[in-house]
């Protein structure tokens, strides 16, 4: 058996609604599979607390449902219980205001909520700053959008937002399991 | 139109054989559509020349083939041109040795190999000397292994390995995804 997670003051959210579209209208998104699998794998190897699943639609709901059960009492258990291990952060929830309820009733703390985004934003705080308020023992919260972004209702009830990750070109469209890959890495690794 | 991307000296290469398995026995796995955007998109953002993705498997080529064909000029293209420039990396190859050729033939130099593994491998170099390395223009090919990682037959081609990447737990369990998002953030963010 492996140790007890280590576990850091930071938890994660990846929303999917409300969210933007094409056209920057509000959507809910579907959940994908490889976002459950991939968030949570990498959520495990930096310490992350919760990764929360934020879906309002109850046919997704079961859906996540089913996946997490699959994973940590069904036949995944047992065939990967190094997923197994994964899927143990991971928490269904209906809105973001439900998680900042489940982070205070267990955590005992208010999260400091930070957003990320592809675009810049307002209230842009260093990925330096961010990573000594959270070695300093903030309780942090990091939303991720799914589709093209988070909408603007969530983004406003952040306390400060991380630059988008640029390489060395003007290209930034990487998928959301690469940026919370990469923001991890910045901020705990 | 965006400007002309921005070439850096370093290729990545998506192993799919000879990789290992479960019991560490050499096996071929499939191609997993996901591998084909998420890198390709991460690939594009840190300005890495070509994306190959190795297969010796004729029907996993030619289904590389259709997805590359529909992104590049099919529906996706349209639908999403951002997709389309990501694409534009990705190139089929049969093996290692192929790689190796075209990179010579197009760059006309012979890449260092690099191997990157969730084990600590001999060759090691930390992430700041390869960045240094990398910076000086030497021509770098990464490798990458799908299933549970490169063969014994690849890892011994390699001038040099990368560290595992570790956070602030002993879990190393991330996706390649994830690990090549990582990856290219430290040697070229």
């Amino acid at each position: 058996m492996m140790d007890e997670p280590k576990r850091t003051s930071v938890d994660i959210a990846l929303i999917h609604h409300p969210v933007l579209g094409r056209n920057r209208e509000i959507i809910g998104s579907a959940i994908t599979n490889l976002d459950l699998h991939d968030i949570a794998r990498t959520a495990r190897t930096y310490g992350i607390g919760k990764y929360y699943i934020v879906t309002p639609y109850t046919d997704q709901q079961k859906l996540v449902g089913e996946i997490i059960e699959h994973w940590q009492k069904g036949h995944g258990s047992t065939y990967n219980p190094a997923r197994k291990e994964a899927f143990s952060l991971v928490k269904l929830s209906e809105s973001l205001d439900a998680v900042v309820d489940d982070i205070r009733n267990n955590q005992h703390r208010v999260p400091t909520i930070v957003t990320t985004s592809a675009l810049t934003q307002d209230k842009g705080l260093a990925y330096g700053e961010s990573r000594k308020r959270i070695e300093s023992g903030e309780q942090t919260l990091l939303l991720f959008g799914t589709a093209h972004g988070l909408a603007p209702e969530l983004t406003k009830k952040a306390a400060y937002t991380l630059p988008a990750i640029v390489g060395p070109t003007d290209y930034n469209h990487l998928s959301v399991r690469a940026a919370v890959a990469i923001i991890c890495d910045r901020l705990l690794g």
